[in-house]
């Protein structure tokens, strides 16, 4: 069989099971969750020597310490998978709720109900255990999921999938409810992302380029996750007490993930007072500072902000900072430089909160708490499968529900069309 | 000028347009739709003599009288537009509401909050009014707008482009808000669907040709509105007087149009009862049928199906017919041959009734009641922009709501993650 009509024979299997979906219920997609978890538990033996293969060819072919950590699959990182699929199984089922009825003036009930997306392609990085998370959280929803890793992830991942397709054959769901691209080769997620008529959405998760690649070439709609470029403005009525703990948790709890703070924006007023306080606080953590003329007599550990320190996304201990004249010339420095993923103001004044939360652009805006609350888990979703920075169909984390659409429905007796 | 910095500009003022709208209040983009009712009511001449340049235009090339009825611009349809303006300005603001508040375990408020999608760009073919149609919707929602008309429209395009220039001055509002490419060339739209930094969605309006290209090209998520290719499943417990009045309305009464009935599928123990009564009905409209083996000794002015015949979006008096064993298989020719459009089940027996609602994946699942309702108008939208068949973000009818998105809004009190 040529590559193409793999790839094509791929992605009809991919349909023809979203179809078979439509016909199952939540308890019947839970139990292929819940045999799962058991499966992973019980095959660490399996994981391990997969995973050793790629380490081992990573290690020889020198790839850096942090994604040679991304890739290793420890008994904690098997058993957390496990406790995923068995969380996920526990989450309400979304397939089948009814919003919004109201009655027509001819009498027809009119309203939406939920309904799976469904097929879905995912198209990500080296960490394996994405393997895992992201078919279950597809198949929660009802949808079938073709999923494309990192090829330095291959052989963590093909066993992953072989336990992913044991749970679905043990479940009686059709195999093509995961499907994995069985190559790495790069001209296959092309021909995937021509198949529209197949294919409903494309998540990719991963780094810009990788993003850049998938929008390119997808004719589906992609849903993307980019970088964060997180601001925190402490307006002049702040709580500077509660403003340095917040500063602090954002920026240095952990400052390598997407929700941390990268650049701080300080009102005017307060800022000879405010910024030598956030110093000693985070004098310990060892943050240093590219600092406007303003903040940088006031900062230790600060050198002089260039031009591209501001929409730079650090990922470290390190920290943009710019004393402002008003909230407009805070939010407007946001617009500007932020990435629409989480922007903070601290204040206790209730009209510039509301106004901050009302104008500015993200899809998370937070009065007085830290940007590290952009998360599924913190917001209350139960699980996510990444935090979209794309406005269309879902802004923020994306759970379960985020894997959903809604359809029109229409209870008559009988009515027709004037 | 060069054409590619002219089309960057226009996507540059229309993403500071809609930053700016942001800060606008729902009455005053109201305000900008009233007046333009005005402006439209008082410019009857002008727009006549430009939609003259385009009639007298099309006619010298030749253009189908389909095409020129189309393109014609009477009082009746400027007073459409003029109306159409204060309806929208009628219907509520969404910009601000506030969904699904809910209180985290460590205190914190967490909910979403509509707000505008951003810059949305419109392609589409013929009509002139769509040109107001989706402006009106589009800065209702807090949009800024970029609009690409068919080039037959050229000329009408640029007045009412003037007359919306004129209300946005008139309300205060930037000129951003709402722009048109000045020009016809094909590659001005190529440059505009590359920008995807700047416009975040575009909704392609017109034939598939047109669809197609705008999806290869675009870079950002695109809003299709594809054909309906509709079916209408007539059970074996239907009601059969409400069934033939419901599949006539259906098919019979705006048969041009995408929720209109494509192809009848008759349940094996009533075709023959029903298909003769139906014939009967549909005579005086002179109705013709692509039937299948056992339909066809059943109805008058029937040819034999051929394989093409089923999937076909006839958009006139023709009409597929197939007698089918069950349930299961009529819902397996819709997922075969559907668009994903408008799909009814006839029936009196609640439970097929619901297990269809449940099953069948289009935008619209209607029960006993014809598929021209599947309209934003019927449905109570208010207004529409079209009926999406993508399922992403909106799936069918499309108002204003559907040009909005979500974030989320987290309001706290000094809390940090653990």
């Amino acid at each position: 069989m040529s590559p193409e009509v793999q790839v094509l024979n791929l992605a009809k299997a991919g349909r023809d099971a979203s179809q078979k979906l439509l016909s199952t219920t939540g308890p019947q997609r839970n139990r292929a969750l819940l045999i799962l978890a058991d499966l992973l538990e019980g095959a660490h033996q399996e994981i391990f020597m997969a995973n050793k293969k790629d380490m081992d060819l990573a290690q020889a072919q020198g790839l850096d310490e942090a994604r040679c950590e991304r890739l290793r699959m420890t008994p904690a990182v098997i058993n957390a998978m496990a406790e995923a699929c068995r969380h996920v199984a526990s989450l309400p089922d979304p397939i089948g709720e009814i919003e919004g009825m109201i009655k027509r003036p001819n009498g027809l009930l009119v309203g939406r109900m939920r309904i799976p997306l469904g097929v879905i392609a995912i198209i990500y990085e080296s960490r394996p255990n994405v393997t895992i998370d992201a078919a279950i959280l597809c198949l929660k929803a009802g949808n079938s999921v073709i999923l494309r890793g990192g090829s330095e992830a291959f052989h963590s991942n093909c066993i992953l999938a072989e336990l992913l397709q044991k749970a679905l054959v043990q479940a009686e769901l059709p195999a093509g409810c995961v499907q994995m691209l069985p190559t790495t080769d790069r001209a296959a997620v092309r021909e995937l992302l021509a198949l529209d008529q197949y294919i409903d959405v494309v998540i990719p998760r991963g780094g810009e380029g990788l993003i850049r690649a998938v929008v390119k070439d997808a004719t589906m709609p992609v849903l993307k996750h980019y970088h964060g470029v997180c601001h925190i403005y402490v307006h002049k009525d702040a709580d500077q007490h509660k403003a340095v703990a917040i500063v602090e948790n954002a920026k240095v709890q952990r400052p390598g993930v997407c929700n941390a703070l990268e650049c701080l924006l300080v009102h005017q007023d307060i800022a000879a007072e405010f910024l030598p306080r956030l110093a000693v606080a985070l004098a310990p953590h060892k943050v240093v500072y590219r600092a406007c003329d303003r903040s940088l007599p006031l900062l230790d550990n600060a050198q002089a902000a260039s031009p591209e320190d501001y929409g730079q996304e650090f990922l470290s201990l390190t920290m943009a900072v710019r004393v402002v004249d008003s909230q407009a010339q805070a939010q407007e420095h946001i617009a500007t430089y932020g990435s629409g993923h989480s922007e903070a103001i601290l204040t206790q004044n209730h009209d510039r909160a509301m106004h901050f939360l009302s104008v500015v652009d993200a899809s998370c805006v937070l009065i007085n708490a830290s940007t590290r609350f952009n998360d599924g888990g913190e917001l209350g979703l139960g699980a996510e499968i990444g935090i979209s920075t794309s406005k269309i169909h879902a802004y923020g984390p994306m759970g379960v529900k985020e894997l959903t659409s809604l359809k029109f429905i229409v209870l008559g007796e009988g009515q027709v069309r004037e």
